[in-house]
């Protein structure tokens, strides 16, 4: 994680992890220990240093940035509590998860208390118009959530898959881009073009994350391979190998609902990993970056260009 | 609930309706089901009116003051949703509630969804001060929801007791009335003694839920008597009895952690009903609501000041 872009902001993401840290001020000593153990068992930070990137490429006031990157990461990490409880995962990245120490009621408090904080961030920009794309997106990403779970299973659609990416991935590094921007109180024209910026790369991250669950090995991605399939959601890798293999005995099986059986299910993980899919889907990804690098072509250069360009092939590179 | 200060605000309570199950639009179809059945066996709407009269006394604008209204009864209904599921409660007000028809998975989901359209609506006031607000109020409800299941249960003290309604309740009708304020522009004072209000009659509306747990039937409450104290939870009566007697066994054994024997909890609950200790809590009662209305002396008279008197009344009177 060395890479150049983390470096530029490296100063500033521990700034951040202060201020989320010091969200739980006064409150129960239990919401401290788990914001503590969220924050330190925190990811990429990935969205927040695309939020400074482009703020400080936009000449954003620091101090709010600094609030507006706290609140999208605690945004994130709500999110990821709910979900783990949801999905009945018991370790992420490696590290218990909370409600794999919680009771399911505590981890549902802890998250609402997460959100709470998150929005409480989010205000702290003082920008109304912040605030508003915040809530959208938390309705956006939990509407993305809803449909996943009562619509999405057994569907082999690249609209549903891309709409589902959207709402689960690419709609917070839109919030990311598009709030840095109304921080830096830019012509409505930069705004546009940094929300396209975080739309295609938000896209391309969710792409290659959903390729690694399938190339990846358990040890590396933690958890086994093909997770979302064996739930019985369709990704990329597999609506590609769909429709070049629309007789597949063992795919048709999945779409039925039929994604409980081993032998059958590690067998079209096998066939899917050795298909073209995986790379016709890792083209996709490189074309939905290849589209966010030039919505930043008529924005001056700068370090923070540079390293918005960086990301760009950090999220199709990295693991692949 | 044909009261004067209901009848007053009737019409803008059916817009603040109208405006919350508008609130899914373009949203999957279960959480637009979800927010009609939520809205439509809503409660008393005592909240949103306690905005809207501030509001009115303080001559908000009507738009914004809507939203507000909105905003804080779907905040007060998104806790409601998690609280039933935390508590595993199948009715509220004799209706189903969601987590009797959903999953614990999907319930978690519809309760964040709604915190994310109660944001939203929080947003759509335009004003950041209520948005901070909003955020801050979110995060003490839940800190308070969590110091009850970590540290509450089997404690008998006035102010762990005052520092939950608070968190509870009163945190709530705070948000209404200085959010009212802050939308009218008035002076800090106004603010400052409105908030007051807020804060006195909230203490008081949740001291009497407490003696109706006590003293409504089950089926006026829609509850077991004494659920509260069945689960370990001492209130403003169950203070007072243990106050006037010290040496009481059964007391002694709920507060031990023994709540869960039957003859015992039927016999104590029988004994809190009979002793002073209800009228006492009235009292307290009628005190926070005394305290409440002097907070509005020095405010020009009006017919949503008057309103504002009589809510005092009809929360100390209402099928005590």
């Amino acid at each position: 994680m060395s890479t150049n872009f983390f470096t530029l902001v490296e100063n500033q993401i521990s700034q951040v992890e202060v201020l989320m840290k010091a969200q739980v001020n006064g409150h129960h000593p239990h919401l401290q220990v788990v914001l503590e153990h969220l924050v330190s068992s925190g990811g990429k930070r990935v969205r927040p240093a695309v939020a400074l990137l482009t703020g400080g490429m936009l000449n954003a006031d620091d101090d709010r940035l600094l609030k507006l990157a706290g609140s999208i990461e605690m945004l994130h990490t709500a999110t990821l509590v709910h979900d783990d409880l949801i999905d009945g995962s018991l370790l992420r990245r490696g590290i218990p998860t909370l409600n794999a120490q919680w009771s399911p009621a505590a981890t549902v408090l802890a998250g609402d208390y997460i959100f709470a904080r998150a929005a409480a961030m989010a205000a702290q920009t003082d920008s109304i118009e912040v605030m508003q794309l915040f809530a959208e997106t938390l309705a956006t990403i939990v509407n993305g959530e809803i449909i996943q779970m009562f619509t999405s299973r057994g569907i082999a659609s690249r609209e549903d898959y891309f709409q589902r990416i959207y709402a689960k991935t690419a709609s917070m590094f839109v919030l990311a881009t598009e709030s840095a921007a109304l921080l830096s109180g830019v012509d409505e024209a930069v705004v546009v073009a940094v929300r396209q910026y975080g739309y295609e790369i938000g896209m391309a991250f969710q792409i290659v994350d959903d390729i690694l669950d399938f190339t990846g090995s358990q040890s590396t991605v933690g958890k086994p391979v093909a997770s979302d399939l064996r739930q019985g959601l369709v990704t990329l890798p597999a609506i590609y190998y769909q429709e070049s293999h629309p007789d597949d005995e063992d795919m048709a099986a999945v779409l039925r609902g039929e994604y409980n059986h081993d032998t059958r299910m590690t067998r079209l993980v096998a066939a899917i990993r050795e298909s073209g899919a995986i790379k016709k889907a890792l083209d996709e990804a490189r074309e939905f970056v290849e589209r966010g690098l030039q919505t930043l072509e008529n924005i001056p250069d700068s370090i923070e260009r540079q390293a918005l360009f960086e990301i760009g092939s950090y999220i199709v590179d990295r693991d692949v």
